[in-house]
């Protein structure tokens, strides 16, 4: 934690400065970065996005997002690293980067999730004798890393924070405010991103949407879990070959 | 409507594509554009960011968000326009934009807004005589500009769609496709985002937060709304004048 003392919310009590990186890969879900990252810089966090490289990432959408930082310039003391999700079989099995999370998350007050971005902390043995959350389509892959996986939205376990799918990112991002700068902000924070959700369909889990409905999805997004499948049977594979 | 037959979800029936422009301008609020994007674009459709320049877009964070297509070349057959929200007090008063939304809106099937780009859309008179939602702490611009209120997350009336602030944008974006891809598609789309909040803290609309909390969100965020306090009254000034 910086020693710059800053109040992140004006009108709330003074808070120091807290750091946090979230990590951004090709294949990255949108949206698994920009509602931490929202929720992050309305607490007045200071937010960077760290990639290997500064070329633009290309995500689920047709939106690129470009970095803030390399991986190598990376700010030392993070306070926050946080690994969204999306197709992540490739950072799974980046050594880089998962070098990289080994590092600062040895350093870092906590070390988070948000979706698939659990395996990739898996995969860098991060979660080794933790719970963790993860989208609910890949709770079998978590599980054959060796994580005790929790169907919690937000999972906390010692400094290890995760999130479930996509959306949960939000409330995950609400937590870690919570968590970190005190609950006071993280309300304050809520109001601003009007959190008061409404959802006009009720499948937003398998339990409510029911067997035929995720069947179809599981089968539907078949080309998008099976590269992750088979990055978990590589880093499998690899820790027994140890 | 396009021609071309689409599936926008294998596995879901054939439907056609449909084209949706979101508008993006400085100062807008990057989760307004994410929420919607994300559903739109897991739904199949076909989601083009709209600016008045291709110069990537500055947001309430620290990314800047690359447009896909000028106001010049955007498709002259949009589905939707969306307009999502955030610092809009300069885009409320920009003539090329309002131009470019009221010809738009005159073809397209949904004009659409999330958050204070109600007000965008109100100051280019587009919603004279609807109902419309927007972020809690615009609707007393809205309802100046002679709009009427809906409190609710998302309003429909007749062909306007309108979500209430930031996060509304996903109960927004999948309300949405269900009126436009119907239903099926809809909850397949909650399911892959896997929407099922569970907000860790009860302050996500002024009534839950309560008055200190209101009050004290509204005094820190004064230098943000001040401007689009302004602009609403320069929009009224001239139609005073007209």
């Amino acid at each position: 934690m910086s020693d710059q003392p800053s109040a992140p919310v004006p009108g709330l009590p003074d808070r120091p400065v807290v750091t946090a990186g979230i990590v951004v890969f090709d294949g990255v879900t949108l949206l698994d970065v920009i509602g931490p990252h929202t929720a992050f810089a309305l607490a007045g966090m200071n937010v960077q996005l760290v990639a290997e490289t500064l070329t633009p990432i290309s995500t689920d959408t047709s939106i690129r997002l470009p970095p803030d930082v390399t991986i190598e310039r990376c700010p030392q003391d993070l306070d926050i690293v946080c690994v969204p999700g999306g197709s992540v079989g490739d950072a799974m099995l980046d050594i880089k980067l998962r070098d990289f999370l080994r590092a600062r998350a040895a350093t870092a007050r906590y070390v988070t999730s948000v979706c698939s971005g659990a395996l990739i902390l898996a995969a860098a043995g991060l979660l080794d004798g933790y719970r963790a959350a993860t989208h609910w389509a890949s709770r079998d892959l978590l599980a054959a890393l060796g994580v005790e996986v929790s169907t919690k939205r937000v999972c906390m376990d010692r400094n290890r924070i995760t999130g479930g799918g996509i959306t949960a990112g939000i409330d995950f991002g609400l937590a870690v405010v919570g968590e970190v700068l005190g609950r006071e902000v993280a309300e304050f924070v809520q109001l601003g991103m009007e959190y008061n959700p409404k959802p006009p369909f009720n499948t937003g889990s398998p339990e409510t949407a029911g067997a035929d409905l995720t069947a179809l999805f599981t089968t539907v997004t078949k080309p998008i879990f099976q590269p992750m499948a088979d990055a978990t049977a590589q880093v499998l594979a690899r820790r027994v070959a140890r």
